[in-house]
Parts: structure tokens; C-alpha cells; sequence
């Protein structure tokens, strides 16, 4: 079963709304989620949709956040998401970032008092679009060991780069920094399916890839350069959580009541600051054509973000795919909202 | 055979100006080296110290070039580094960087025509010695394929970051984006070990862990999660090549005369802009301890650069050790320049 993007991403806001999302929330969150089902991130679209909506009616997360901005130096502000949900005070993150980056070159935005803000890679797609490099990150709950160790330390920490590209698509890094995503272990749990080599832990703090032995999720790297992704993972507790002042991983208590001390960290950079806007994309388009001329069709060959733009292209013109058991899901919370389900 | 560090910088800046580099050149580029022999990160030590005096013997680069800083905006500087080392132009980046972070919040530099600024990590370490958090990036000549690919796009592309940490060592990462340098299979080609899975790729584009048959470098995260690794050294390759308008890594010409068209990226940020400093310091002391709580003598557990600072401490009191192929090559350079060697 496809829908068509805009009836999902109609359909998304107006069940936050109805579940007591202002406008402007749920029209952020329903964007976000679309960046999401738009580009095949499954793990961070439409499914999202119930779990927020249940965050919003219970009161875990404010459903009509009174956002605010303050600039604390000339290229930096600091937003307040006031316990709603990321996706807004993100967006806003990023508009300020871009229009620091004009006026000095560089700019950023913290967000503090934050909750989910689903995938990172849709704020620094955002800046792409406007013309800037972005970079985002933002920790989660302790989920992902430190390099020879047993115990998380680190969420799975995602990292976000984009840059323009005015010949063709942007490049775009969204990555978590552990190998795998918790819900791999789950699917592969209900698939009965092993996991990758070195991707999980067991109790012992041993590699497996028994999906129901996992305890916790190793970083990028494995058994010999572990360390690189455990440190990657540091720098997203660093931006989002030390400078900001807000939770360590080990301190986020995933969907407890009122947690919602949660930070992100977003940059934008001008890319023509040092050099002319066409000598800029000049020096882009001959790093993508690198990657086309390496490229065939029996050994495909992207850039990053290039099977995102294949997703892309495709559901924009057949729908977005949602399987039964989704669909079920979203039927039941169209129920509940009192709202059509496309 | 050991010496002391304090003995080693001074014959190494000694040599330099002997070979015809400026006396503010040459002391950047000891210094530079002394980071890596002092943290045991011997490929960027004092081995390079003959490489970079013959450069400029030969004129390859210049010994004493005009450093030049040049303000774009309000929080971006751009660097010219005339031909010479990236050391000196990279240290007065950073120093600006770190300015304009103190006035605007976070603050950046770009150098350009510049050529190997030996280890990524010294710079972001000297913003953390600041008391700032620092982020450089590079790129090189391409020797690391893209995912997927049996030819080289990428170089090694490192990323450092580092964070002051008030109550103790820094957080200092300081990584290639492929899993291994190229001198490691040199030194397993040497020692006729076989090289670590996943790290190197043969004619056909095939993993190999036989040295000799390696043509290529892997992105780090092997045959599965190696796009994540490409797309950081994309991130390297758009600060530092395209964002400059310097060379991509393509591009690059190992050894090249005048082959001095080598970018640097570097970034600053004052940890104390959202929150008081004693917070900050809370938050990173906290953020530390989470690891020392998991380590045990039998399975110890790092935070990034601890193993560095391990080496450091042992090195300052017991001296830098030399082994004897190096120290043969260090007496012919100190025959060479009419130095004294320690």
C-alpha cells in the first residue's frame, strides 16, 4: 500500500494537532517525519507518528511549546524548546544558524529543554536547501558501549553533515554512530534473522550476532576501531549535551514523565564565504562527478546521501510504502484523532 | 634508545632552519611533530623531520613563507599559507578561530596553498589547551575508496576534535576516516604480518588482508557500514578542499613540485557560551568519569585520547624513544644540516 507524500504529510499533522500539537508543532513534526518516509528512513518517519502523538495527549512532552531564541554572542543562539518535541525549535535552530553564517560566516544554535527531533539529517538537508553547509547532531539514551567495555555510555548518537551542490542533489551524511540502530536488534528478534559481525553485545560485553542475546550496541568499527566510533559518539555528547548543559546519555531516561532535557547542537557555514558561489559549486560537482565515473550499473556507486535521493525519487512520483502491520497503526491513531486517514 | 622531548624539539627546529625554513616555520613544525612523538602517534612524529627538510632543500616548499591572515567576516578568517607547511598557518588559524570565538561564539578559519600540516589533532588540542573546543579537518592525496568501489576518491581525510576538560585530560579525537593509513600496510609489507579484515582492497576492488596485493584503502566500517566512513571523508573533502577552493583529493599530487594547493579546515567554540564555566566543566568531568567507572586494569576503557595521554606521561619522564632505523636517518639529517644531535 503507497500514499501519496502530501496526503501522509496532511494526514500527520492534523493527528498532532488533534492530539494536542499547536500548528506550528505539528506542522514541524509532520515535516520532519516526511523527511523520513521521503528518503527510506523508515526508522525516522510516518512510524514515529502513534509515539508521538501518545507523548503529546499523555503530557510526556508539551504539545503547544512556547519556543523562544536568544542570541548569547553574534553568531550564536540559544533555542528553548520549552519540553516540546525538537522538530520546531530545530527548524527555528537552523533558520538562525544560516542567517548567523551570513552575517559572520559561521554561525550555530544549541536547543535546550528538547525532546525527540527524529532524524538529524532533516535539519541539515534544511540547510542545504537554503544554500548552507549544516551540520547537527544530538545524543540519546545510553544504548552504545564505549570501545572494550560492556556498558553503554553513549546513545547512538547521530551526526548530520549536508552541503549545496547547485549542479545536482546535496551531499548528505545522516549517520548514527554506533553500527546499528536498536530496532535492528528488534527486527532481527522478530525476523529471527543474525545480526552484522561486531555490530551488538551480550551480557558479557562479547560480539554476537544473535539478535536475542544483544544487550547493548557496539560503535562504528568493531573489534579494531571501535575507539573511532566510540569517539565520534563523544563528539555529539559534547555539542548536545556538555555545551548545552543538558542530559549525558547515561542521564536520558527514555520515555519517562517529563523527560524532556534533551539538547542538540546545529551549525551552518556560507559556502562562499572564502570563494565565488560558481567556483564553490565547481569544486562540488567535480567531487560528486567522482563518484558517477567510479559508478555502474552492477556496481553502483553514490555519494553520500545518493540512495536517499533514489528513494526519493521514487515515492514522489508512486507513494510512500507503508506495510500492514504500520498501517494498522496509523488506522488505529486516525481512529483515535478523529481525523481521515488518506 | 631515548630522548628527551624538550632535546628532540630543539634539534628538530634546529635541522628545519638549517634546511632553510624561517625560525617561526620551523619551530611550528617541531612542535607540531612533538605532538605526535610526545602521544605516541609515531606516524606523524619526528619521522617526518627528514621528509620535510629535504622539501625544502629542494624548494618543493617554501622555508620560509609569507603567512598571511586575511578577515572575510566577522567570525572567519582565511589563512594563506604561501607555499609553505600547514604548521605555522594552522596554529595562527587556530589562534583565530579561538578569537572569533570568544567575540561571536564559535569561530572558523580556512588555509589555503598550503601542504602537510602533520597531525590533525595538535591544532584541535591547542584549542582545547585555550580553553576552547576545537574541530580541524583535512584532506590528502586519494588513497581510500568510496563504499563499494575498487577506486580510490578519498585520502585518509582526518577529523580532530577536541574539548578542554577543567578537572583533567582533554577529549582529544584524532582519527583517519579510512580504518588503517597507508603506512601500515608499508610496515606490514615490512614485517610480512597480514593486515587487519575489511582494511584494504586489491586490483579488483576485493577486501585483502596480503599486503602486497593492497591497492587501496577501505572507508572505515568495513563491508557493511563503510559508507558511514566515506561520508566523513566527504565531510573533510568539502571543508577542507571545496569550501577553500583548494584541491580535492583527486587532486593531489604526493610529492609533486609545487604540489603545495593542500586546504585546511578549522572551527572554535567557547564552551562557555550557554552555560557558566563551572557548568560546563560539571558536565565534561561527568561525561569523563563515565568511563573511568567502567574501566578495570584487566579491560581497560578509554575516553578519546586517553591511550595518548598515557603515552605522554610516560614519555615526558623516560624521553621519547627512537628506534634504530630512525635514529640512523636522524644522525644523516643532522650530518646533513651541521646540527648537533642529541
Amino acid at each position: 500500500m503507497r500514499i501519496a507524500p502530501e496526503r501522509l504529510l496532511a494526514f500527520a499533522a492534523a493527528a498532532l494537532k488533534a492530539a494536542g500539537a499547536s500548528d506550528e508543532a505539528a506542522e514541524a513534526a509532520a515535516f520532519a517525519m516526511m523527511h523520513g518516509s521521503l528518503h527510506g528512513i523508515e526508522s525516522h518517519g510516518i512510524r514515529l507518528l502513534p509515539w508521538y502523538c501518545e507523548q503529546i495527549r499523555t503530557k510526556l512532552v508539551k504539545g503547544a511549546p512556547d519556543v523562544t531564541i536568544e542570541r548569547k554572542r553574534r553568531a550564536a543562539v540559544l533555542v528553548d524548546a520549552d519540553g516540546g518535541f525538537g522538530h520546531l525549535a530545530s527548524y527555528r535552530a537552523m533558520d538562525e544558524a544560516c542567517a548567523a553564517a551570513r552575517d559572520c560566516g559561521i554561525g550555530m544554535a544549541g536547543v535546550i529543554n528538547s525532546a525527540h527531533f527524529g532524524a538529524a539529517g532533516a535539519y541539515a538537508l534544511a540547510a542545504a536547501d537554503a544554500g548552507f553547509i549544516g551540520f547537527v547532531t544530538c545524543n540519546a539514551s545510553a544504548a552504545v558501549t564505549p570501545f572494550n567495555s560492556a556498558e553503554p555510555i553513549h546513545g547512538t548518537n547521530p551526526i548530520a553533515f549536508a552541503a549545496p551542490n547547485a549542479g545536482g542533489d546535496p551531499f548528505l551524511l545522516d549517520m548514527a554512530t554506533s553500527s546499528i540502530p536498536w530496532n535492528r536488534v528488534l527486527r532481527s528478534r522478530t525476523e529471527h534473522m543474525p545480526l552484522p559481525p561486531q555490530a551488538a553485545l551480550d551480557d558479557e560485553g562479547r560480539f554476537t550476532e544473535d539478535a536475542e542475546a544483544a544487550r547493548a550496541l557496539a560503535p562504528l568499527g568493531g573489534d579494531m576501531f571501535g575507539y573511532k566510533g566510540a569517539a565520534l559518539a563523544g563528539v555529539a555528547e559534547i555539542l548536545a549535551g556538555a555545551l548545552t548543559g543538558m542530559r549525558l546519555s547515561t542521564e536520558h531516561v527514555p520515555g519517562a514523565l517529563g523527560d524532556t532535557g534533551v539538547g542538540h547542537f546545529l551549525m551552518a557555514i556560507d559556502p562562499e564565504l572564502f570563494i565565488p558561489a560558481d567556483r564553490f559549486a565547481g569544486r562540488m560537482a567535480g567531487y560528486m562527478a567522482g563518484f558517477a565515473a567510479r559508478s555502474s550499473p552492477e556496481r553502483p556507486v553514490y555519494a553520500a546521501g545518493g540512495p536517499q535521493w533514489i528513494a526519493r525519487n521514487e515515492r514522489q512520483k508512486t507513494g510512500i510504502p507503508i506495510l500492514p502491520g504500520l498501517m494498522a497503526e496509523l488506522s488505529a491513531e486516525a481512529s483515535i484523532a478523529g481525523v481521515d486517514f488518506p
